[in-house]
């Protein structure tokens, strides 16, 4: 899993109808001092994450058992919201 | 799921048979300020989206179960049509 | 999927018995202006494509169905040869 | 699989329920050299591992095997301890 | 699948119960000129393989059918022994 910000939604009428209710959040992926690392992706909200949220994110299969949509075309999903990191790196 | 830009189709005779009747888009992955980011991909259209348009596209198992074809060779399909993105980057 | 040539062929007389009868063709990723991006990999021919076609390979999952060997090591096959692409880009 | 050091831990009081009980440690990717490469990523513990160990952990569906939680969002589990490393490298 | 050459061997006492008896190999991404790309990945050897060989491996759930332990946490996977690499590359 990985950790990312919310940083916005994307809105998107026509879409496929298992995406329907789902929120499309743009996730920007961020290193562990919590700043921005490659690009944003689009991941489902399954936890009431909101704009702003650090929060962590999964890919592939488990963004579809996140999401308990399995037969859906779901690839990334918001899965937890970040309290704290402990970092011990020396 | 990522964001992206239709930029052309591409032809091929010679294919799986389980590819036939799958449109086959030339899709240019874009940064959330829509500019191209890395090399275009080839995604199965699932949602009518056409030449220009910025979609979402997924990948990987989730691609397949968007085209509802399972067992089949893709492993990318567009799964909706972006109507815009609202975006909160401080 | 994604668009590459091919290059060669690798020979490995030990390997796993279910690659038996499978073609190794070494495939060079292509951009869409047809230039080398990135380094080749390892991709099973499942639709007759010879050394110097442009073709358009699949991944992971996607690409056992596509060799119709679903319990097998592979992760990559080409599944179409590409006549030409439409690309219109501005 | 990857060779990398636990650097610290994750937590999130608000998270996916199949994640509850899970230890969410924070993991630097290595070189053989022991040297950080990229960034790192949240990976579920299954073998008791602690701050500062250096420890192979795996991707995708193996890391639900891992973690024995099939249908769960973990794409990333930590799933050994390593003693050393041989390594011949001309 | 992809290129790579056996460089050395990781020792885990501590692991996932499924990795007992598995030969875990480390193994060095080559380009097709035999020249080392990216870093060394933890791969589990199924076809006899040796320090310094070039082989054949191949990622995901490709990997756990080559090891014919589906259940676990294998992500990575020895699968061939090149004899050579026929190329032609204009």
């Amino acid at each position: 899993m990985h950790i990312g910000r919310i940083i916005g939604t994307v809105v998107a009428t026509r879409k496929d109808e298992r995406l329907t209710g789902c929120k499309l959040m743009l996730t920007q992926p961020l290193n562990i001092e919590q700043s921005p690392i490659g690009e944003p992706l689009v991941a489902v909200d399954t936890v009431g994450s909101g704009i702003g949220e650090v929060v962590i994110y999964t890919k592939g299969t488990a963004a579809r058992y996140a999401a308990d949509k399995i037969q859906s075309p779901i690839d990334a999903s918001i899965v937890g919201i970040v309290d704290h990191m402990d970092i011990q790196k020396e």
